[in-house]
This record gives structure tokens, sequence and C-alpha cells, in this order.
């Protein structure tokens, strides 16, 4: 639940149509059904749109136990001085932390330090706005991060978490411009970026919806991001030879092992555990509760259904 | 016939998959089917892609008779110079010029004038590449831009015509930035632009694709167009109280004929005059032979079809 306490437009007001297929078009590249954003929100939008410039008098509370990890842009900009950053990378994501997640910002740590920087401060920033169906909701990803900082896999002293509080648009290298964007307002000055930021299968067709470097080649190009260092992301796997979530190494394929978030999601319904060192188990246990929260309501509803069907 | 005598990839080659949909849906806003760039070009065209930077070691001939018309950019820099022009202002046309497009023009140039400009050049520069079934062939065009000139309507003495080799995209908004950067590039500062650049009806509903204004505020706010002076258009139509095509004055609607691209063709098809005061006669007279030669080559087709369908 949502509770606006106080909106108010300020000034300049524009009403003006709201063309869904061209928004839908120039934003996703697409117009093919099954876009998760399009179908939750802009198909049953109205025929017409308002914009202006916003003023918020008070801060929006969402009361879901979970806005103190909602900052501001300015709040966070206050926290990262009073912790004496020297530079501010941030992590956008909307999936639980796994250890080739937590592979890429603590070596993303390390190379800030050889560069010079004297206190890198990690901005995680999971995604608090509308995901699709097979996502893990926001309110057990917090509680996986939870773990996942209580375990130091990440450090928490150099680790700022904070809700982003953005829908997810799921559309690729448009909307990883705006994930970049929000973050240079919030004091970042890198941004980490892998392979097919934003993106997702194609909804109609067997193959990716965007070409997978495109997210990374936009960011390097668009007018806006100047100010900000995009970081490249290397491709994690896990290595069977290790034990452990590792950079990829080409030279030596059949050592890894690509864990899927379908494979993810798979293991932690059937209660398997995965390899060991792909999570910290306080993390896993909290994926493995929230598959049994679902199965336990399927539970509910499937005699239900059988009942209708016979 | 296009004859390229010589053309090289210098460097940076690169091979790319040719994503039509994501193409196509990004540049039109639109998947829809109907699209004449589309149908024409990119529907047909293969899976793959290829770039790089382009060395042209001589200038490519046509051999239709309108080369002298076709100028490069860095000719058309030396044409500008040598006129002495401190001011020049382009105008983006695919169709014959009527006194409603004359009117913009000379218009401009009175104002150019008033701002101070001592001697501003039009860069009259009709699209010379691709456009659908229903316009008028460049060569027709260029015949009655040749009468318009020779009738004063426009002064020759103020006025280059050079022919833009591109193809139209009929692609509105996202077109119209190409339109305007190519004239950066062949030395213009002030670019006339008018109610619904590049712009057409959507192939399967009954509306404008584009917001008729999108185009000028796109202009307005794309980067790299910093450097030109973005004209917008004030609408022209047939006063009938003067006889004459005139700024629409909204006090007095009833006073206006709008003489649609349809109506004029239309007229002409039929051997009709359009009002005096629309187009000058050796203009007109053009268009009359050009719709004339269509219907003796359809002439010509009529009877085969019809011994087929007996």
């Amino acid at each position: 639940i949502i509770i606006l306490y106080c909106i108010c437009f300020a000034s300049s007001i524009e009403i003006y149509k709201h063309n869904k297929e061209e928004r839908v078009a120039r934003t996703w590249g697409t117009t093919a059904g099954g876009l998760p954003y399009v179908e939750e929100t802009i198909a049953n939008a109205g025929e017409w749109l308002i914009g202006g410039d916003l003023e918020v008098l008070e801060p929006i509370k969402y009361n879901d136990g979970l806005d103190r990890f909602r900052l501001s842009p300015a709040e966070l900009r206050k926290e990262f001085i009073k912790r004496d950053a020297d530079a501010v990378f941030a992590f956008q994501l909307r999936n639980p932390v796994h250890n080739g997640h937590a592979l890429l910002m603590t070596d993303t740590r390390r190379r800030l330090l050889e560069m010079g920087y004297k206190n890198p401060i990690l901005l995680l920033n999971p995604l608090g706005g509308f995901t699709k169906a097979d996502d893990v909701p926001l309110h057990w990803r917090m509680k996986q991060h939870e773990k996942v900082l209580e375990a130091g896999v990440l450090d928490p002293e150099t680790t700022v978490v904070s809700i982003f509080p953005s829908p997810m648009h799921y559309a690729g290298p448009t909307e990883v411009q705006w994930h970049a964007k929000a973050r240079i307002n919030a004091g970042a000055n890198f941004y980490i970026v892998g392979r097919d930021p934003a993106g997702m299968g194609h909804p109609l067709e067997k193959r990716d919806l965007y070409d997978p470097d495109h997210g990374k080649k936009v960011l390097a190009m668009a007018p806006g991001l100047e100010r900000l260092n995009i970081l490249p992301f290397k491709v994690a796997a896990y290595d069977k030879t290790q034990g452990k979530m590792a950079f990829f190494d080409p030279s030596r394929p059949q050592d890894f092992q690509f864990i899927s978030g379908t494979k993810m999601r798979t293991l932690a319904k059937n209660k398997e555990n995965p390899p060991d060192g792909f999570m910290c188990p306080g993390g896993w246990n909290v994926l493995v509760d929230y598959y049994d929260s679902l199965t336990s309501s399927d539970n509910g509803k499937i005699p239900e259904a059988t009942a209708v069907a016979v």
C-alpha cells in the first residue's frame, strides 16, 4: 500500500495524449505482446497523461517495515559525505545477491583502491518497484541482502543498502540510462554494468530481446552521463575446480557452471542446496523460505482447483 | 541507375546483426505494416549489416542530367562563402514548391534581414532519394523548381538549389534530426521546420503517425543540434479574400482554404487549375505534364489488365 501524504504540482503542468504504441515501440524496441511493464501499467492506462514539476512536501512512506532503507538522493549524498567516501560505485539489482554478484562488487572495490581511491563506498541499490511475477519480491530480497551482509560476503562498513523505488521496465538499453542517471543523482560516480542490463527474453521469440552489449554501448555514448564512469562487468560463474564463484576463464570453459535464475529458483523450490560457495547459507535459507511460503499458499489453492475440475 | 565509381572502407569495419524489429520500432515508433521505407528497403534486406568509416575517392555521378545540382556539403559551404552569405537558411522539401512554401522562405529572409543579417542565402534542398509512390519524382520536381525560380517566386540571386541525396524515411521526429544535422554539415545555420516534418498518416489507423509538434520539440532538444537555429513554420493557406497564399489568420478561418497534397494531385490529374496565386503557372504546367505522362502509361496498361480479367 502506497500512501502519498502530500504531493503537489508546483508549475509547468502539461497534459498530452498518451500514444501507447509509440511509447512502447520507442522504449522497448518492440510492440510484441507480453512485455511485463506494458501489460501491468501501460495497456490499462488512460488516453491522456499529465506532467509537470513535482514538489514533494513530505517524504513518502510505504509503511511496509522497509522505509528506513528508502533514502532519497539527497540523503544518500549526505550519507556518502558522512562516510568520507572519495568514490561511490553503484550496483543495480532486482535479484537475490549470490557470490558472483558479490565478487563483482568486491573486485570493483579492489580496482578502485588500486586506482588510488582511499575509501570507495558501495551503493547496493535493489530495485523496489514493480517486478515481473517470477522475480523474488522486495521484502524477501531485503531479508536475503541482510544475511549476505551479516555473513560478511559484503562488508557492512563500506556498503550502503538503499531501495531504488523505481518500477522495473525490462527495457534494456533504454532503461539502463535511467538506472545510471538516477544513481548519478544519488552521488555515484562509478556504475557497474553487466551483460544485457535490464534485459529479458523476447516475449514471443526464442532469443534475447536486446543485444547483450547494447546496454554498455549506450551508457558510454548517452548525453548527460559523461560524469559517470562505466565499469563493464566480467561474467562470473561457478568454478568447479575452486568450488566458488569466479570470473569465467574462456581458456577452460569445462570447469565453469552457469547457474541461471531458473536453475536457482528450481533448486530453492525443491529445497535442494546449490553448489557450495554459490550463496551464503543464511541467504539461501531466505530463498528456500520464500518458495516454501509460495508452495504453502499453492497447496491451499490446489484442492480448490481440483474440486472445480472434478 | 546509380553508378559508384569508387568507394572504399578506410577503417573501423564493423559487422553486426540486423535486428529489423528493433530498428523499425525505435526509428518509426511503430512496427505496423505499410511503412514505405521499411517495405522498400528494410524488409527485404539481409540479416547482417556492415558499417565503417567511408572514404569516397571520386564524386558519385548519377548520370541522370541532374548531377550539376548534386553539390557535396563541402561544395555547398564553398558556394555560400563565394556568395558572401552571412546567414544560410535551409528548406527541406520533397514536394513541388507552391506559393505557401515560397511565402515561408521569403518571409524567413525578411526576418533574417530584420535581425541584422546583410545577405541571407536560401538553401533549397529537395530530397533526391527514395520517395513513396504518390510523391512527385525528383526529375519532375526539379523542372518545377526551375519554373518557380524563372518566375521570380523565389529570387535566384539569393537561392542555391541543390539535391539532398538521402532517401525519405517518413520517420517524423527521428528523421527530422538527420535532416537538420545534414544541413548543418552543408553550412546552414537556420532551419525552417513546419507542422509534422517528415511525417505521414499512420499506415493502419486514421490519424497522423506522429504528434505534429514533436518534430519541432525534438529539434529544439536534440544533442548535437545546438548550433542550428530552428525557425518554426507558420501555417500558410490560400486566403480567398486576397486571392493568394498567406499566413493563416485564426481570427477569420472562413477566409482560408487548405489545399492538401491529395487535392493538388487531383486537380493536376484532371488538368484543372488551382485557385489563382496557389502556384506560378509555369510550375503548375509541369505538374499537369507529369500526371499526363502517368495517365498515358496508365492507358497503356488498363486494356492489358482488363484482358487478363476477362
